[in-house]
């Protein structure tokens, strides 16, 4: 008797399962696409081989910017993308991901884990029969290239500038022009000058795709980006189908992706940084005026966005506070230590 | 011949264990002891309840400080504890966890993933019959309850301040005399003045032993905690026989409690300090005179170090640039940013 019931339970708790998980990027960006294969492989390392996952770069099932809907309609089980790739359908996708002056990718950790941010966000995928959970963060990203050095405000008017959705909706109200452009397109763009500016992530890829030959002054910090979080999408039926030691491997195996990730650029950036600078980079700030002044725009699109949209008001209501009291709680311990290591660095001392 | 085949390949891959793990911890620090308690979950859920690891709060199995030698002799299978305990058998157990003016949460890590901590840390480990892995990180500390305001480094001589193992030895180059105290005499030292400060962990933590009754200044940053990380300790030999999914599933279940822990206490810790703050609580900043002092005692702590320590001097001198290489890619995009966003919080914009 107990062999016959011993291989029902056996088959139902590990059977043996294939999926397949899409990608929104190229295997160029290696540290954002290298943790979805890191990803992967815990999957299967953790089953023995009976769960496996495969992943496909950008465009090999669907294009990157289409990863979503893939999940969405069931076309592969999974995907591996940033959320803020779909503000189009919904700017509350952004939340997800990162919004300008958003959260650091600890405060964005925190947030998800422990300030609601789980719940929120897998409520509003509901609608997208997606089950969300993230898999990675850059940290805070640059804020890109630029032809000509940005001195004021008025410098940015009429400048056509590459830059992502969210920011491109922010910066239009001082007078940018965003500009759509595949990642492949932009050096040739900057360098006839069809563009004047271009973002792409930071110092390890961008030195990469060559920018700084073409557009020298490499800015920061990326406010549109302060830890922008990759998520991996589960089609939700298909969760619910997993059995439940599945579906606790998955959610593990993404967490140590996530973690993965965010280190794998820490250690990396350091070099890339350094090495552009010596081979003629100019690393400049945003000044304090432009800052200011991107960041009132952005409150006032913050502001319509909570007139016009109620999901995205829903969340950003209980978002905002906790963005207040975890900027509150890093100035204390966090940042006065980061910036006495700062100083230590600036005087040679470490 | 499939039946006769199958089952003991199932046995083999997915065999009952039962394990127990001591903590440090006592039960009341919660968000600590807890995320021994959802690496445990994890690890029972990915393995439907076939892996049962067993958490003993500090003293049921071993006292707090001992967990390392429970692991190393084998009375326990795994321990969750603090590296830098161990400071007494060798200095070079601080680096797996804090040492002053060390890295932070994010910069450990990516030392231990992509810096060669892991593989620095556990051929150190070997030593003691250890295989240790990342399991929960503070974030930066608070500097501790003082009964007297701190205002130069004067003011340190003689001063009895209860603070962990490789600060005192700092500390007490600059004349403070460290003591060793358990959590809870703390309170009613700190009350009848046998001591005149104390460090215990951050806001949340301490809020709840109500040191700002006896001593209400509370001074920042924790220099000797910038990222304390928590490790989970496996017996070398028990490691080795698990299956190679159960080595996954341990990995991925400690690097999801790992960013659980973290993300909770940024999550906790502002509400703490808000709250000790509204109750009297004098909030100071240690100056940068006394900063620096301790900056340049640390440097000789390590100097010394390197001069009678091989193993710590074999890991400090690819740790010292790794953590100066850290420091500098900071200081662009990731600072200036969190600096924006501390100004905007300061006048009150968030």
């Amino acid at each position: 008797a107990t062999g016959t019931l011993a291989a029902p339970a056996i088959a139902q708790s590990s059977p043996e399962v294939k999926w397949r998980m899409a990608s929104s990027f190229p295997k160029s960006l290696d540290t954002i696409f290298g943790s979805g294969e890191l990803f992967t492989k815990y999957v299967s390392d953790a089953t023995d081989g009976k769960f496996q996952i495969r992943l496909f770069a950008a465009g090999e099932i669907v294009p990157g910017l289409q990863v979503a809907d893939a999940v969405q309609n069931g076309t592969v089980e999974m995907g591996h993308t940033a959320s803020y790739y779909y503000v189009g359908k919904d700017l509350t996708f952004a939340l997800d991901c990162a919004v300008p002056f958003g959260l650091n990718a600890r405060q964005q950790d925190a947030w998800w884990n422990w300030g609601g941010g789980r719940q929120a966000m897998n409520e509003f995928f509901k609608d997208y029969n997606i089950h969300s959970m993230p898999c990675g963060n850059t940290g805070a990203q640059m804020g890109g290239w630029f032809r000509k050095e940005i001195k004021s405000v008025e410098d940015l008017k009429g400048l056509k500038f590459r830059v992502s959705g969210f920011a491109g909706e922010v910066l239009s109200k001082l007078g940018v022009v965003p500009q759509q452009i595949a990642g492949g397109d932009i050096y040739p763009a900057l360098e006839k000058g069809t563009i004047d500016a271009a973002e792409w992530v930071g110092p390890y890829d961008d030195q990469k795709l060559g920018f700084n030959k073409v557009a020298p002054n490499y800015y920061y910090p990326g406010w549109w980006e302060a830890g922008p979080q990759l998520s991996a999408y589960v089609n939700l039926a298909k969760w619910s189908e997993l059995p439940k030691s599945y579906q606790a491997i998955v959610e593990a195996a993404a967490a140590k992706a996530h973690t993965s990730m965010l280190s794998k650029y820490d250690a990396q950036n350091p070099k890339a940084v350094r090495e552009l600078v010596a081979s003629g980079t100019k690393l400049l700030p945003f000044s304090p005026q432009i800052l200011e002044a991107c960041f009132n725009a952005t409150n006032d699109v913050f502001a319509q966005l909570n007139e016009k949209n109620p999901k995205w008001k829903k969340i950003f209501e209980t978002w905002k506070p906790f963005r207040a009291e975890e900027v509150l709680w890093f100035r204390v311990a966090e940042n006065t230590l980061d910036n006495f290591m700062a100083r230590q660095s600036a005087a040679g001392k470490l």
